[in-house]
Parts: structure tokens; C-alpha cells; sequence
């Protein structure tokens, strides 16, 4: 995520880095070669009768910016729920250890619940951007935690198993009442709540074929339109020829990062930085001295 | 539902599979067809005072592209709200499993509950897509459940009831306070939820009028079209005929799959393969180890 | 509600039961003679100076689209939550009865809870249609019953009292635990929200004045239009003219019967056929045998 | 509120009273006299060298029918989410009473607890619209709690206060248990959600500059707009001129409105009717024979 | 924010105060001296063979529009978002403490628990405003509190695990029983509910790339405008021309406000008055005579 301090509106225009700009510079380029061929090439195909004119290319674009604009909703409501996910598991995470630290004063194994929790976040984290596991898991977690939670198919899934027969032993215990039980369980449930909402962004996709159909418009569109637009603008059309283009190109890729919210680009969630808060945050709560280092935005703004 | 790795943007424009291209071809090749009629009897009808400009058809194209683009909203709403339903039932499947192996540790009917959940996963899909299921569910339901269950006319209500009294039971017997009753009882009502809302979704279309509105305006559009075109752009029309009638046509036919997404085309949700996580991730719970195969997309990235 | 199966894309154009055609065509037939008049007509009044463009109709046609878009999503959002609001009572009906049945297994007056459950839904139904009720009700209430809800300004609401009261004589008598009550009674505060929900939308329509304000825009748009299409279209005005005010007609025609989702047109909700199925399923689950019949489409695939 | 019956398309066009005309009159005849001066002076300004094309507002009018869309939307949802509030108090009102006197069925102060129940509804609503509120609550008040109500900057949430303290009296007589005052208090938290989400709409408007923006671009387009028809459409030019103006004043004029829901004017909510509408329902729960008269839409169908 | 009074709609015009006027006038102006120069140099650059019309800037500018009226909403929902959270601050402050003191009415400490919640508003404020935030909470908090609270790297969480351990101390010394615990515990939720739904907001903004392709998009449309404008328009070509850039200008800076609604520019979120409102409500529950004063309006109409 590029997190970058407000600017001046005229320096906004010439920011290359954090924009989508660099990854569709080529398909600009492209439009903007053609645009000069189309005029080079204009008197030999107008002898062939062959013309465009802009209307019908204010019906088809038109459509497609509706269209684009309802995609758009689409991939950055996903991104908005997977923030919003993020934001539940950092609620969960601090009020199931508030209530934990609260009704369970004295229990000698705080600790290991808070790794337990910090663990959770960190093995979704890692989950769902298909990274190794083991090593990080391996600070947090006891061996034999370790190795339930790596034989499984579903790790942060059995992480919360683990919590919940961590809470069970208090109940059984008896240093637990059945209401109070209750109530730390519901907490582990609003952590299920995330993984498998977070599970299902990542694995269900925008139906592919609403991608497909504004791809393929979009792009047409784009070889099209400087066929339109060189009757009435001659040499001015690779300009106004690249500005429509980047309007359209610019908003289909953008929706394309954002429909992937867990990756590690430019516009994606910040999930290291969300995990580290948790971690530092836990740690706190339970009044503990050494704390990892607070992750911060690099010198391009960008936070992963 | 097709799960495709993200592909270079020039290849997108030529995937066939996958996209609602084969679904329309006739469609579009009756508009390229069309088109070239136009043309060669153009001089023809001119002749008889007929002739269309494209300024009305912008006004027609602006307003069918807006209402396409509510109706395809209210189409993909109910695609994603049914995904979401999967996912709650993924949630409550794990959350009461959970709740009911941490608070009954030692009860020997464990295996028995798990397949009783999985049971009701499978029945609710069979029952969405309208397949048979006495063989599907006699893997996991004792053969007096399997009779009450298919006796019923809600095949997975009755398992929710018979999930009941398992847990009822548990409670008469003394092994399950009321408040725990109390709490394994609220996942039933989450999964009382998905089902209601599956049923929803399946019983309830768009309003039908909605549907044949946008058909009969796309598609009359779509035959006029040419005619419009033709003054102005002569030998091109059919190209710019078909690619205005493919950005109508392919959205309206993708709204169609996409409204009733529990059928097994190529953008509807993957049903079998959310419950073969549930099964897997269920049956790992209870470390199990014997575990069916995990469903993977095929050659075409399909995933049913 | 019509519930039509998938049809081909070329019979859908020609579609006339269930679309709204059959209450436009008045309207679309006065534009039809309307454009032949103004095209009768045109030679004398474009001797007065009179003439209009297609241009200022294009910027009026947009905005229309846009805030017919609007209201459209407003009326369909009426028609979905009040879907939404009766499956949320065939979840709380199942929930509850499935609750009752479940802790109170040996009760001799589950007939009669399972009975004042169905009343409560056919109820709502004939309250929100205005249909009288005595006839309906007294097949599943006692006489007391039936005439303190029949005294009752909200009858439906009344039956919820009664059934809190057989609730709380079982607490009273000792057979349900507070927390039990608590649960059972959550289900109840359930259904309350479903009739508060209906009566919210069956009182409280779309603001009056944005009904108005669009359909007499859309009308003197409508009239307007043939004088403007008439310059360019001549022969084709009618045609042109009636396929644009179709568009527009039928769509404000459409939100119209989505805004009021309780009625018996062919776009509201089959609320017979949800109390049917309640009824059935509630009896099912009571293990009776005497069940009614299932509520089909008619000929028409029309489902009240 | 206007509460209208359905009406006939054609008489729908010349309604007056209700829709929003009435107070736009004045723009729209400013207008249409604006148009016929520009109609009368165009000789001589085209002689200065001035004109104007309808092209540059056609970019203009899509624009600002995009915005007015979005900000009519963001005032409805206003409006809808204040109807909302006011269902919720129904449904929590009726919800508690019912617990109430299921739990506490020989209580003898059952009537106190109604009359402050009832005093909280009419409370929330006189506090929105700014009335004056000491004679209405003094008859459900006794003198004590009307004192203490008064006193307080938040009435409303005094009263509740006072109704949780009802509750908690009769907790530590031991009328009520734990687990049921705790339902109970949920249904206070019900109602303490209803009044400060009224007191969030009614304190934050849609941003200031959101509504000025657009009565600013609205206006200035309407005056600008007939010196570009004028070139055209000439003697049609008020007549156009003013249905376009009507089109964007009207929407903006009744935006407005929605944006104050709870206020008295046309399109405001009827919290008269729906208090009247709590208070008949929980005195008839209550058994009570003297009920106060149905609040009925006047001859205008308005219902405040 | 601002909070103007309903204004005659022709006054509204020539608002300056509380619009983005002040903000952008430097941006229009610039527009309006580029529209002098390009009409100047019409002869000259037109001799090049360079022209522009309007046709492209129609299909650009419906684009834009449809894109920033995307945005815009994403923003106005960001600002909603956070005034509903405050709200809900007010809802759980308010609930939490009712319940305290109707289940604790003879705790000599109320006062205590009183100023925690009141700290913890006013510390959530000052975070999301990056102020300095010991010399206010020294007047509510004692100094081991405000010591323990300092040192945290996330202070509001840490006043709630105080609140916390008030509470859990009660229920150990016995004076609230489990349940009653568990209610007002989940009232402590709710805050870090808030509490973390406000962070997400201030922490992650809409996507960087977002917001950058709109500014320019919206910039370099405005710049090219005069000279499409220019060949139709002459003379009127600065009048235009800074109209719709003010339209499509003031949209974009009205939408980078609203995207950060924590700050204290003109459409921000009036959080003071709000802690405000919250600190005396509070107080008076709990009976006490000495109040701050309320916080109003500035001449200005504007409330931080």
C-alpha cells in the first residue's frame, strides 16, 4: 500500500511510482504508435472507403465507462472487505485477550495464549499469500503446536482449535464458568468469522468472464478509437487518442490489483504492518518489555 | 467457476473458453450478417424515404447501458451474497465443531456428529442443483436418519433437526449445561440462515419483467443498430456493429449466469468443491485420517 | 411472481403475460399515433417557426436514465428486503420450533405451538394484502385465541404475545430455564422484526415526490420526443419513438409494481407459496402426516 | 408525509400539491422569463461576437445528472435509514413490553412501565423537530421522573435511565434474574441505538460543500442553458429550456427535503402517526380499554 | 463541519465560506487565464494544422464523471462510516454506563468509571488527530492510569483494558455476577469496535492509485478544454470552460476532504463537539452538577 502524504494537486499529475502508469506504459506507447500510423496511413484506406466517425464510439464509450464504473465497485468493495476483515481480527484479537487477562489473572500461561493469538495472525497472513510458514510460526508457537498446526490443511484453523482447548482446560478446570466460556468462545468464532471470509476473497474470484468482457471492450475500444478520431483531429489525435486511452486502460488495471487484496503490490493491504500491530499490541496488553520493531513505510511510501 | 492465473492483456482478447463468447456467437454472427445486408440494400430503402441517424441511438445506448449496469449489479449482488451464504456455512460448520469437541472432549460419538455437519453441507448443494442424493448422503447418515431425511420435503432442515437432538440429548444426559446447549444451538440457527437464504436465492429470481425489459430493448438495439450506422460508416458497420452489440450482449447473457449462481456454468460457484473443504477440514478436526481427495480446477481452470 | 424457465434469447422478444406491456400499451400506442400526427403535421408548424433538435433531448434523456436508474434501484431494493424479511421467518419459525421441539420433547401442546407459528405467518400475509383474516386464522387458533388477536389493532403482533405467554407458562411450570426462555424468546423478537419490517414497507412507500417528479418527466419527455426525432427520422419517427419510450415507460412502470412488493401483480412476491411452504415445513417437523397440498405455478408460471 | 393512492399516468402529470412545485415555482417562471429576454435579445448579443453551443452543456448536464444522482441517493438513504430508527423502536418497544409482561406477568406497575415507554418515543420525536415537550410527557410521567427527564440535556436517554432502573428494582427483589434482566437491558440498548442514530442524522448533514457544489452548478447551468438553445430551437426555447431546468431543480429541491427527515414537510416522515402507531399497540399488550384515536392522512393524504 | 442554516437557493450561489471555493480558486483561475491565451492564439496555432472539438471531450468527460462520481461515494462512505462509529461511541458509552449504574447503584467509585469513558473519547479524538494528549487526560484518568496509559503505543485500548479490570475487580469481589459481567463486557467490545474501525479509517486510505488517476485525468481534461471549447465558443470560451472545470474540480477536492474525515478542515467530522456531547451526557447519568460548557457553532457556522 502506498501511503503518501498529501501533495500539491500539480505534483500529483507527474507521480509515476505507486501509480498503475508504469505496469500499462507499454499499451499506451502502442496506442500512441498506431495513433501516428492512423495518420500516416490516413489518405490510403480513406481511398479504400474505409471511415470511422466518433459517434458510435460515444455510445460503446459510454457503455463501457458504466460498465468499468460497476467493475470497479466490485474489485474495490473486496479490497474494502478485506480491510474490513483485517480490522475484525485486530477487535477480536484484543478484546478475546482483554477478557482473557481480565477474568484469568493469574493464570501463569498468559503468554502462551498471547502467542497463540499472535501466531493466528501472522499464519493467515502467510496463508493467504502462499508463503512458508514454518519458520515464523516457530517463534509462537510450542513444537508440538507447531506440528498440529503444519499437518493440518487448514493451519490458522487449527491454531483456533488449539485456543479453544486452551480455554476448554480453564473451564474444565474450573477457573472458567460455562457463561464465561461462553463469551471467550464467541471471541474465537469472530476470528473464524475472518479467516474464512479472508479464505473466501482470496478464492473466489471476480467472475471471470465480467473481466474477460470489459478487457476485451476496453482494449478494442483503445485500437478503434484513433480510426475515430483522426477524421476531425489530424495531428492532434495520439494525444487525445492516450488521454481516453489512459482513462479507460488505467481504471481496468487498477481494478485488477484491487480485486487481489492480499498481494504485494502497489495498491494492496498492508498485511505485514496489520500483523506487526496486532503482535506489538498483544504484547502490550500482557506488559511485556521486548517488542518487535514497528514496521514503517520505506522511502516510496510503500508499506507491505 | 473459472479460476484462470492473471494472463497478459493482449492474450485476454482471444480467450474463448470461459468467456460467454460461445454462448452469443450466434447471435453476433446474425448482427455481422445483418449488417452486411444493410449495406447492400441501402441505396434500396434509401429510396423509400427510410433512413435512422445515430443521435436517437445514443440517447437509447446511454439509457440501456445504465439500466444494464443496475441489473447486472443486482444479478452479481446475488452471486456474491450466495458465496457469502457458502462461506457463513464454512464458519459455522468449523465454530460448532470446534465448540462441540472442546466441550465434549471424550464423547464417542464425535464421528458421528462430524458426518451429520458434512451431511448437511452436501444435502443443501444437492438439493440447490436439484440432484438426486440417497446415494450421496448414505455415506454419512445412519440409515434411520437417512429415512427420516429424505421422508422430509427439506431434506437439510431434518438434518438440522436431528443435529438438534444429538446435542438435546448431550444436554438431558447432563454432559452439556444449558448456556453451552444455548450456544451450540445459535451455530444451528447460522446454519438455519444459509440454508433460508440459499433457498431465497434459488426460489427468487429477478423480477421477470426486469429480465425481459433489458432482453427486448438489448436486443431490438442491437437490430437497429445497423441501420443507423451504415450512413456514416458504410463498409465498416459490421465491425462496429458487432462490437457495439458484443459489449450489450455479452453483459446481459452474463447476468443470466450470474443470477442464478448455483447452477454448474462457467461463472457459477464451485459447490462441489466448498464441500469438499468442509468435509476435509471437518474430518481433520476430529484427526481423522482418513481424508477424500481435494477437488482441483481442470484443464480449462474449471472448478465445479 | 412469475417464475418462467430460461428461454431462447429470440422467443424472450415476443414475450406478452408478465412483462408489463399489457398495462403500457395504451401509452405506447398514443406515442405511436402521436408521431404519425406530428409527421402529418410537421410541413405546417415548421412554417411557424416551430422546430426542435434531437441535441437538448440527448442531455434530458441522460439525466432521466440516471435518476430512473436511481429510483429503480430504490424500488428493488423495497422488493429484495421484503424478500429478505420472509425468509428471515422461515428461518425464525424452523429455529424456534426447532428449539421448542428439541428442549420441550415431551410436551403434549407442540400441535398447538406449531399452530400459533403458521397462524402468525398467514397473518402477516393477509395483514400486509388487506384480506380478511377470521376465516384463515380459525383453522389453527383456539377460540380464545382467535378473538383476542381478532380484538387486536395488530393482530399479528398479538399472536407473538400469546406465544411468549405458552413460553412463559412453561418457564413458570419450570420446564425451560431462564437461559432457555431467553433463547426461545430471541426467536421470537426474530419474527417481530420480520412484521415491523413488512408493515415499515407496506406503510412507508418511496417518497411521493420522486414518484411524480419522474414520471412526469418521463411522460412530457415521451410526448416531446416525435416533434424532435421528426426533422431527421421522417418515415421511421414512430418506430424510433416508441422503441426509446418503451425503454423508459416500462422501467417506470416496473419500479412502480417493485415499490409496493406485497400485492398480487405479476412482479410481487408469492407470499401464498412461502406460507404454504412454512406451513408444510412446520408440520413436518412435528412428525404430522396430514399435510396441505403444495402451492405450484399456474399455466401462466405465475406463483401468488 | 404523502400517502397517495395509486393514480392514473396521465393525472399524474398535473399534480400539484405533494410534489415539490410548489416550492420551485418561482425558479421555473425566473427561468421561462429568463429564456423569452434571451429569445428577444439574441440579435443583439450574436452581433457582440457571444454564442454558445449546446454541445459543451451536453458534457455538462451528463456530469451533473451523475453527481445529483449520487447525492439524491446519499439523502434517500438518509430518509430510509431514519425509517429504519423509527421501525426499530417498534420493533423494540413491542419486543420489550412482551418480555416484560411474559416475565413479570402479576407486576402492578405494568401501566408505569408502558406510559415510560411511550413517554420515550414521543420524547425522541419532539426532541427531532425541536418541540416543546413538558405538557405532552406529563401524561405518561409521574411528577418525579418528569423532573428528572426535564432536567437533563438528553430527555430521551434520561428516560431510559429511569426504565433501566424500573428493571434493576425489580432484579434486586428478586423478580427478575440475571440472565432475563440482561435480555431485558438488551432491549434498552435497542432503543438507546434508535435515539442516537436519530441524533446522528439530524446533527450531521450531507457535507455542506457536497450540497452547494451542486445547487451551484445546477443553477448556474439553468441560467446558462437557454442561451444555448436559443441558437436552435428559438421560439421552443422556454418550453425545453424549462423541462430541463424542471428535471434538475426538482431532484435538487427534493433532495433537500430528504436530506431533514425528520422535519414536516411533504416528504418528511410521519413520526406523528408512528407514534401514535406504538402507543395504541403497547396499551392495547397492556390490555388497556382507553385508547387514544388513529392518527388518519388528512385530505391532502398527508400524514405528519 | 459546518452547519449552515437552510438558505434562499439564490443566495447559495454566492457562498464562499464552507465551500472548496477558497481552496481551488487558484486552480480556476489558471483555467480562466489559459482560456484568454488559447483565444488568443487561436489564428496562430491553428495555422499549424492543431484542432480540437468537442466530440473526444464528450466521451472523456462522461468517463470522468461516471469514474469521479465512483470515487466520490467511496469517500462520502468513508465519512459516514466514521460519524456511524462516533455514533455507535455514543450508543456503547451511553448503554455501558446505564448498566453500571443500575446493576452497581451503591458503588462509591462510579465517578471513577465515569471519567475512564470519558478518557477514553477524548484520548480516541486526539489520536486520529495527532494531538498531544496528557494535559486532557490528566483530568480524568489517576496518575497510575495515565502513566499506564502513556506508555502504550495504542492508549485508547489500554484505558479500555483499565475499564476492564474495574469491572472483572467487582465481579471478584462478588458484586456482579458472571452474566451481568459478560453484558457489560460486551459493551467494552463495542468501544474497540469503534476504536479499531476508526484506526482502519485514519490508517488506510482509499487506494493511492485511485485518487492519483483521477486528479489527472481530471486536470489534463481541464487544460486541454479551452481549446476544443475555443472553435464554437470564441469569446465565451473562459466562462464555459471554468464552469465545468469548477464542477469536475471542486467534485475531486470535496472528495480528497471527505476520504480523511478525522481532520479539522470544513467537511470533517465536528469530533470535539462530539466528545463534548458524550462527556456531559455522561456526566449527568451520573448525577453531577458541574458540567463544561457546550460546545456551539463559530460565526462561521463551522464546529470542530
Amino acid at each position: 500500500m502506498i501511503v503518501r502524504p498529501q501533495q500539491h494537486w500539480l505534483r500529483m499529475i507527474f507521480v509515476w511510482h505507486g501509480s498503475v502508469l508504469p505496469k500499462i506504459f507499454t499499451r499506451l506507447l502502442l496506442n500512441f504508435l498506431l495513433s501516428i500510423a492512423v495518420i500516416i496511413m490516413l489518405p490510403w484506406y480513406t481511398s479504400l472507403g474505409i471511415k470511422l466517425t466518433v459517434a458510435p464510439f460515444s455510445i460503446l464509450g459510454v457503455a463501457i465507462a458504466i460498465f468499468l464504473g460497476f467493475r470497479n465497485n466490485a474489485c474495490y468493495a473486496r479490497y474494502v472487505e478485506a480491510r474490513q476483515l483485517w480490522g475484525q481480527l485486530m477487535i477480536a484479537s484484543r478484546s478475546l485477550f482483554r477478557e482473557v487477562k481480565n477474568t484469568l489473572p493469574d493464570d501463569p500461561h498468559l503468554g502462551e495464549f498471547v502467542r497463540l493469538q499472535i501466531a493466528f495472525a501472522h499464519c493467515l497472513r502467510m496463508t493467504l499469500r502462499r508463503q512458508p510458514q514454518v519458520n515464523q510460526l516457530a517463534h509462537y508457537l510450542t513444537e508440538a503446536q507447531l506440528r498440529e498446526t503444519m499437518d493440518s490443511g487448514s493451519p490458522a484453523n487449527r491454531i483456533l482449535l488449539i485456543m479453544g482447548e486452551w480455554l476448554a482446560t480453564r473451564r474444565r478446570e474450573g477457573h472458567l464458568s460455562d457463561i464465561l466460556f461462553h463469551s471467550l468462545n464467541n471471541r474465537l468464532n469472530d476470528m473464524s468469522v475472518v479467516l474464512a471470509g479472508c479464505e473466501r476473497i482470496a478464492n473466489t474470484p471476480v467472475p471471470f468472464a465480467y473481466t474477460l468482457i470489459l478487457h476485451r471492450t476496453v482494449y478494442l475500444f483503445c485500437i478503434m478509437l484513433p480510426f475515430a478520431l483522426v477524421v476531425d483531429l489530424h495531428y492532434m489525435t495520439p494525444f487525445i487518442s492516450v488521454l481516453i486511452s489512459y482513462t479507460f486502460i488505467s481504471l481496468d488495471a487498477l481494478a485488477e490489483e484491487l480485486e487481489e487484496p492480499f498481494g504485494v503490490e502497489n495498491n494492496d493491504l498492508p498485511l505485514d504492518a496489520i500483523c506487526n500491530a496486532i503482535e506489538i499490541d498483544l504484547l502490550q496488553m500482557n506488559d511485556e518489555k521486548v517488542l518487535p520493531p514497528r514496521i514503517l513505510p520505506d522511502k516510496y511510501y510503500q508499506l507491505t
